[in-house]
């Protein structure tokens, strides 16, 4: 039933090693299917290598197993939290990847500096505030959503346009219209991460025009977006 | 018609994922054949593993498809300015490489620091102005080509000497005699592009010797040269 | 007899150029039987690529050789302290990975900045103090043992709550359960090396919450863990 | 006659991309035998996925070519004051290897700074003065082999003890017993390079102890040596 699915959800999994996005099993995609009310998640602790579509997990909008006979990922609650904010996303993606996750570190927003960042995002890539201890010794992986969405509100973010947070002190989520697009946008995140880094150090000060930012975000979404074959 | 040149389009833009100069479809490779009036470039938005020679695109120097069901790269235009102006080039690129595009986030020339950028490049790349706010709204991809060649103008930098150019807020273009020569120069761009970064880091006010940077160059250009199989 | 042992030896040692950890023959991991008070590792010198099961050595826990041809690695008795001072590891392993050397190179702890790290490690990765030049002219891979355990004791850490350790302007070394395991935390240290070069530029003063730190570890540690497969 | 010493000088050069070393054909490895008085050399600017036993150049020590049908390597006046200085040594490499050029680049020394350096370097890696306008204009080539002699002489440095050297705003040269070794340092070099770069960021005015770096010189050479399998 929920066949094809988990085959997208795997897919979407063993393109985290494809672009070095992980170390061991430090990453999870997930995509939900909102007719059924599913999602289909990577199970926890498992090897990429290892992985087949029988171990992906599926739960409902609760957390519990609907099939499956592995954990789900730890990070599951994280997941259903932003799915149910979002009504907007089908997949959502963790990971460690390294240049997100130095952000992550340093509790900063990734800067919009070049228009590689702009053709995806539209503005920074916020970073929330910590957790309070509660928050962390309570429903922890459940909070982390909660915090994401409460950035996102607080500073009127649409998470379609800025499909990308930075967790302060742990490292990023993002997500996408399925699986495959979530791991395409953590990818594209990992890389300007990266470029934002480096292009700080040359010149602490530099942001991007908001003209280029507003006209390579709009080349690639929206009614008027020219790039591709549309 | 045009096999023989899209054939060559089509194997300079392979180069591209090969030298680790792209992630996704972010890059594209043309070459021109002046006596046809035409260009051979890469479709916007395909991926370079799905593509074949007959997804290479052929248009006429105002932008009009003449061979190819796709739609052209969106920064065609900018090719077309390229050629136009530059009457010695017979292929260009552009890419979001990483270390050039960190230089064109903040908007610095990549400057020259060593006998590797001498080897290649007569002297610092230019990086451009920024595009004014009505350059980027209409006819922003031209616009990008317009304010490359104001910038080689304005520096009186001949283009076969320094075949490189930062664009400010964006990424790196080069250019060389043919599409394939072209991607020769993006490579290197990105490697001085990369030692340029750290060596500002330890020391923050060297430049190259006038008198190594001609030796250099001349080495491998001109009629004095001798470098290679010549 | 010790054909397991050294088979896993073994396979743990070329699981470090698999990770990147390390150029030539620059490090050698080791397993102990306690049981039978013996220690297999590394040959010293040797190329990856040419290693057998055969060449694996064999030494007791005073260093002298019990089975095999080739002299063991020079960092044996520096394992062999480390063995007899923590009694639960079950694995050593050293290496001259990049990131880590760096902040041996530096003389500094590798910091705890964010949940890759916690998940790993509770608290910094402690920086030995320099030996002595008399500890360095006599027994000096002994005396390297020396340092790690008086750094740990000195701060009252529990070697298995904090599995690796950097030596000053040397490099890491880490254990683990067993041969595998201690690879594994090499590799994570190297990534968490990396991290906070980084973190660090952009913000010199960052440090993780404790209770997220605390948190983290107790995700993957201990009666209360709840990642993976349990 | 010279196909042995042709073919060891051909595997030397083939390791230059297998270790990263270069891209395109920015390096050239050479061997010298010593009674016969020649030198085997790469071609200039021939590619490494090309060049084959017969593409070998073979020089006497003039520089004139003995035997093959192409171009030697432009440096490879460098390569002969080597050999004609340095009569313990029997292979050069020269490349352009990112982290070592840039130290050249930023004509800076690279800093003994922990015991991965140590064990094959015996202090700092030298940079050269600047070549004078006139050195430059005549004869650079061989004066480049000029300037690093001068550079050990002045400081009384045995090219045995430290085997590699920086040209300023150049690249760096390492040399060795033979064509292998001279490569197997210049991987070294390369890689300490990297490491001092990032430590010198973390730590501006760290040095390794003395004792340390005299330690783990002497355990890889002379007559106490005792790593590896002697």
């Amino acid at each position: 039933m929920y066949q094809a699915l988990k085959q997208r959800v795997l897919d979407a999994n063993l393109q985290l090693p494809k672009y070095g996005l992980v170390t061991f099993t430090w990453g999870n995609v997930s995509e939900i299917d909102r007719k059924l009310g599913v999602i289909a998640i990577k199970p926890s602790g498992v090897e990429y290598v290892d992985m087949g579509v029988d171990d992906i997990v599926v739960v409902d909008l609760e957390g519990r197993r609907v099939e499956g006979n592995l954990n789900p990922s730890s990070d599951t609650d994280t997941h259903i939290e932003l799915y149910k904010a979002f009504p907007n996303i089908g997949g959502v993606v963790h990971t460690h990847s390294r240049s997100a996750t130095i952000w992550a570190q340093a509790s900063l927003d990734v800067p919009a500096l070049g228009t590689t960042h702009a053709d995806y995002f539209y503005g920074d890539v916020p970073c929330t505030r910590n957790l309070t201890p509660v928050e962390i010794e309570v429903d922890y992986e459940k909070n982390t959503g909660v915090v994401i969405i409460e950035e996102f509100h607080k500073r009127d973010i649409d998470p379609q346009a800025v499909p990308s947070v930075i967790v302060a002190g742990h490292a990023p989520f993002s997500w996408g219209k399925n699986a495959k697009d979530a791991v395409h946008n953590a990818v594209v995140l990992e890389e300007v991460s990266a470029m934002a880094l480096a292009t700080r150090t040359l010149n602490s000060g530099i942001k991007i025009q908001s003209e280029l930012s507003d006209k390579h975000y709009n080349r690639k979404h929206g009614a008027n977006a020219y790039y591709g074959q549309r």
